[in-house]
């Protein structure tokens, strides 16, 4: 297969106008490979990067979101031995510079040099230029080979899955047997139940207001869900835990009321772990973190290589996120695409584009 | 269901001498509980303890073995309020003193007045009387209800669950999507794989001489088995890692040699998680944790309320340890049930006493 | 010294209505030992207690609140063999039931049965009898020996100091060479900014509103403070980390403000413990736990045994709180004692009582 | 000062034969520094690597020993923004490839790539020339400032220290307060017995043969020496400890009979770093790991820059290892200078050349 010169792709010319148009087919430098992208996944961060944009990505007529992909390599550069032509890969949005201290203790999704092109420094569809495209050039560190048994559309979900991962890694893992509350049946939501389950959990309960959410939450293994407009969560949770509270509760719905609220149903010496993107101030009881010896964390991204740990346990069948994908779109209709993933159209919850 | 005055037991009169004979229920003091007795397992310590003997037990004549167990509430101490009359219990082995620097650490298998009677120490079927036989007293703290779905045979593999999940807990949980070698397919080794998968490993390697184990193990859940007589173990751990080794081992044969092996096929940053009885001195290249910055730990026994952990992931059918069940006796008949489990006759791997 | 029958002891008769009167010495049971108080120091929680309650604490008219005291032994059960007639002890205010799972696992601070008498819970000065008296009867797991170097006023002080330890334990211990911010100089802040210099620590930073408590922290071992009325403590920080933010920041002051602030001058990456306690509900940007990456804990007291930590660093000199004992007074005049560590009188940091 | 084109260098020219000559100044590549050497210590694994070589090191008759140096910065590479000329700076030896999985979570001491000088690894004086020379080629990302008041020769005990420190952050740091017990008073052992007292530890015990070591052991700070040729290390221990056993041992003499002898008395959960280089095999009681809860590792070198962090430590005098150094030559004077230091001439411990 030769690769052409221009390709097509969905770039941003102003603040909500994405528009696909035809580029030049990026170039590889050192240590990166050509990807041919076969299937990216709307995040739900990605509305926000479009509309309100992102600080410090390139500029308006250049820049091409999209960060949840997979992709197939098609020219790897001389020095690049991990991987050669052919290989079906999935791409972790960060890379960090490699020479800051966060870096080199590996926390590179918190690098200090976020941005700085320069210095090396990547985050595919936030600061360059990403997958809502035919081709991307990403670092050899991004890419992480996809086992034969993982599809290019349920790969997208990787980077969600490592995201969910990195939060558990953060909070110390998921406790054999532990009673998890996950709060929000959003895509991170519903992924966080499915995984708490595969990583041990004893019971998974989620909330949320959406009864088909809740369902699908449930056939992701969640063992009870709780309508938190029927229910009251405080007294369920208590009730179900014999008046003790969660082990941990991960919470995913970005809301503040909801944010608050986790503390009055974690147990003494319980364990938080946020997941959200809270766009609001949160009001707290901060108080309880101390009365309550709580231990709190949230994880920037697919840290640590999570993205990789995930690959096994889809490659086997027991992260199975097929559910989650609820439609598929060309590139030529990437705002169609948009349109569906934001008005939660036809009950969609992860929206794949195939350019 | 009215109580007796005397009860069958199991009594050591001497090193190797276990007989069943009559004996007095015993009484119940605060805090304690009596139970009666549903099934007990031999485990793999037992035959150690009744020709050997262990420090610090009771007096020969008198001591009652057994220390995985399983029984119906008969009795409460008034100041118990956590059980009640006809709870179907599991008892965990180990009750620490409560008021030495590790047990109020939380550390109470490793107490500091271990088999200090008076002080309130209690091992049951080591330094205290355990459960061959109709009853025991029992001390709330040890004991964990049982969820209705599980059997009382099936319940005595708690206890073994209990320290395999420990020794997970210490060496810091499976990482989710580790490549796992568990070493031995004796009863803990099988445990241990099927459980390494429950909480998430990628791939789990069970090694071992015994094709029948083995098969046992791929039975579990174990992906991959090495017949250590066929394979060099090594080379195949070293392969199936791309050269760089497993990320977890934990060593159940409870040999020297084998033990020592395993830094050749850990990974650099690997841990080993040592959960046999090692009778005789092991020789290591002890250089090695520190090139390879290893992590190793083991557990001693189902420290920190890891036997609680597993009861709901035995509840809902992930934990399945029946396929270990291999023989049943009556508690008149010990002797022969200790023969089949020593020689290891019909291929018994778990033989459970119903007294 | 014969023990008399009857002794003074300051008893709150109604909110805000602390007086000293006459009442029984207390009788000692299983496991207790009494101790003839030799001082007993003001908390900053105690006002609190003593004016607007504790929820469980006994019925007023009986209730003898302190809980910062030392004192000798002058009485044991028999069951105790760990303390004798004449030993000095310091006393460690938490004692669990010992039988929920939060006890069991070593969490005694957070006791599930807290305020249960009867299931064996106590906490001395808040849910049952303390230190403003002559005499103490104390379970033998909360009491410690003090060196011979150790004076009995100084000894006081370990309570906050096993506090302030078992935050830092919390947290991951202090990280050699790091940067911690401390926030609030009153007892609890200088007590951390100390010990964060003996446990490591790079630089300490502390910051507050006071002068002469921020000049106090230096003779403590602060190598910087930032006085928050004349420097922007933000800018400041950032100036001194080289725009990265402090790695560990320690909350002392209690307050919605400052304890918000925080978020903005840690750095990605960073862990914060919460230290104060919270009358308020804050309002934090908990996106930033997220998108930093940050680990945030708070200590419930003197959890752990930290207590016993702090003792050999206090005998060597090593820990010196002396700088903090502003005052002295007889159990007599308590109350001119709490109008002067309330009004903050003549300087005062620490006021201890003498019965 | 103008850099000339060629330098003085010791040079390996065959197994044992280490001799100076003179070589090209070595050029700097993106990312690099030119570091003017001021000074180095001779680390005891520097003879072995001469004498009996290391694996991959650079051929003979190019290669260049020396890890412990210090100096200041002539020349930096244009996208370097971090140095600049003038700098005074402490080298780390270790530097990852950057985009092995090892590396990339933050463990690039033990790189899968070592050795690999294409991909980007470097480890100067064992894979990559030294500082064994007027001058070295060093990435920035192996470079820390110097703070003012550190010598050159003093800064060369920073890689010691950081590895050191490694082995503590590895271990869990040290618990405030623990007793510490320290094997073997070679220059790592008298580090770590120094060390631990400026973490926290209560007491620090020295262990060794040689009296004059033990002296300068209690100089830097250890509370309590014990020559193992005059009294039984084990009973003394465990005397010191009222039975119970050290809650840390850090094994420093890297020989094999004392590596095993830390099992008798280590307590129940005590933890053990081994920080030798150990040559032999070591025969041990491993059932012990597991019937006393141990935790165990060891540091691979100054990891997670752990070098970065003695530096305030050292800087404001807490961390002094001056008394350490005992003997200074000219780099004309190598041979001379290994030789008082293989024959611990004069007392030598460790032995600085100034280039």
């Amino acid at each position: 297969m030769s690769i052409p010169e221009r390709m097509k792709a969905a770039v941003l010319f102003d603040l909500g106008d994405l528009r696909v148009t035809e580029v030049p087919v990026p170039q590889i430098t050192a240590g990166e490979v050509l990807v041919k992208i076969e299937a990216v996944a709307i995040c739900g961060s990605d509305p926000g990067i479009i509309n309100k944009g992102w600080k410090g990505y390139p500029i308006l007529g250049e820049f091409i979101p999209g960060h949840e992909f997979t992709g197939t390599v098609v020219k790897v550069s001389p020095d690049v031995f991990e991987l050669q032509k052919g290989d079906r890969v999935a791409v972790e949005p960060h890379k960090g510079c490699g020479r800051c201290e966060n870096c080199l203790k590996g926390l590179y999704t918190t690098c200090l040099n976020y941005g700085n092109y320069e210095l090396g420094h990547r985050h595919y569809g936030f600061s360059t230029n990403g997958g809502y495209a035919d081709y991307a050039a990403c670092h050899v560190t991004t890419l992480h080979k996809l086992h034969d048994s993982i599809g290019f559309d349920e790969g997208t979900m990787l980077t969600g899955a490592g995201t969910v991962l990195y939060g558990y890694e953060r909070i110390g893992w998921v406790g054999a047997g532990e009673t998890v509350v996950v709060t929000g049946p959003g895509a991170i939501g519903l992924m966080s139940a499915h995984i708490a389950k595969i990583l041990g959990a004893g019971r998974v309960i989620l909330t949320g207001t959406r009864e088909n959410r809740l369902a699908v939450g449930r056939e992701l293994g969640a063992d009870i869900t709780i309508n938190v407009r029927e229910e009251n969560v405080i007294d369920r949770v208590m009730e179900l835990t014999d008046g003790v509270g969660a082990d941990l509760v991960v919470e995913c719905t970005g809301q503040s009321a909801p944010a608050a609220e986790v503390l009055d149903f974690i147990r003494k010496n319980g364990r938080i772990s946020f997941n959200g993107i809270y766009h609001d101030l949160v009001t707290l009881q901060l108080d309880k973190i101390v009365q309550w010896n709580l231990l709190i964390t949230g994880p920037k991204a697919e840290g640590k290589l999570n993205l990789k740990r995930a690959i096994p346990l889809m490659a086997d069948g027991r992260m199975n996120f097929k559910p989650l994908i609820t439609h598929h779109f060309k590139l030529d209709d990437i705002n169609e695409a948009f349109d569906t993933f934001n008005g939660r159209i036809g009950g969609s919850i992860k929206v794949i584009i195939n350019p």
